[in-house]
């Protein structure tokens, strides 16, 4: 616990700041200051933000996501590709995809991955509605993007299990060389599995 | 502008906590959906700490702080010595100096050095009212706590020149070898202000 430098009301605010991912004790101080002092620009903008998202942000009923909105702006878009549906352990991988602006479809969010080791079972996961929606009959392809670790792996084998008898064809991301990646620097399970799926020019 | 992954009100949210320092597009994202999920133990707090420091927030007119009060804790502390006043060149050296704990005076923000290059003149500092300051017969000592550059001696030089027929005494902090620092780090400059310095044993 640092000395405390100002009142309690601009500590308070540097404590809540450092919680935040990204700063720590003292980026949090020099972020209040800044704040502080573009309170017009910035921190006012960002209360009215905080206040319009703390009223209005909910989980999506159908897919999992996060959004102001539910249904999310992805399940209701009607321009995605309703055959696909691309399954994410969390948000953040849903927000990554879209980032990369590779794939049109509606995503499926877990909210985290199998992991016995930290007690998280598939009662944890959101799996019921998966199931529902595998079966629909519009979905053709279940899509698992999920981490290259084990207990991603471990997730993904489950989810294909429970999806054998759903007439869906389930797939996953390919292994290999991430694009702009030295080969010295890979790993011998990324390079094997690069040269496993290798394909011809 | 990377592309939007979620609903206007969250990517408004992403694109205002990018403009924190510290964080940038990507760690905002990062920042935006922890303070998403967390929002009960760290949006909401956060969200009303921003409100109750804008509704209060206010510079100090006797010292230039910022601080919920006006004049600021340390203005009305009275366990502070008042014959010692301790220039900075802003709050967050006012902070620094704090935190460190090594010394229990009042302080004089200036709100910047001069810097002729960026058009930085003395009309634009906080420096009418520390010579109201150090002419009111209690301060005995100005602390000149502005940094080792060239705007920072400047700056203190101009001040000094401003309080030579004040009565105060004028000081500056001490140049030298960084506590915990290596020798063979350090510029020439620093070094021989180490040497010129040196106390003995």
């Amino acid at each position: 616990m640092p000395r405390a430098v100002a009142g309690p009301e601009i500590e308070r605010l540097i404590q809540l700041l450092a919680r935040v991912p990204g700063l720590g004790p003292r980026s949090a101080r020099r972020a209040a200051l800044h704040l502080i002092k573009k309170r017009e620009q910035l921190m006012s903008p960002l209360a009215s933000a905080f206040e319009e998202v703390l009223g209005k942000i909910s989980t999506c009923r159908v897919c999992g996501n996060i959004d102001v909105r539910d249904p999310c702006s992805i399940c209701v878009d009607e321009t995605r590709d309703p055959t696909l549906l691309v399954v994410v352990a969390d948000v953040s991988d849903l927000w990554a995809l879209e980032r990369a602006g590779a794939i049109n479809a509606r995503y499926h969010v877990l909210g985290g991955t199998l992991s016995p080791l930290d007690g998280i079972g598939p009662e944890d996961l959101n799996l019921k509605t998966l199931i529902e929606r595998a079966h629909d009959g519009t979905v053709k392809e279940v899509l698992l993007a999920l981490g290259a670790t084990v207990d991603g792996q471990t997730t993904a084998h489950y989810v294909t299990e429970m999806l054998r008898d759903s007439g869906v064809a389930v797939t996953r991301l390919a292994h290999g060389v991430p694009v702009g990646g030295e080969l010295d620097y890979l790993d011998e399970g990324t390079l094997a599995a690069a040269i496993k799926a290798r394909t011809s020019l």
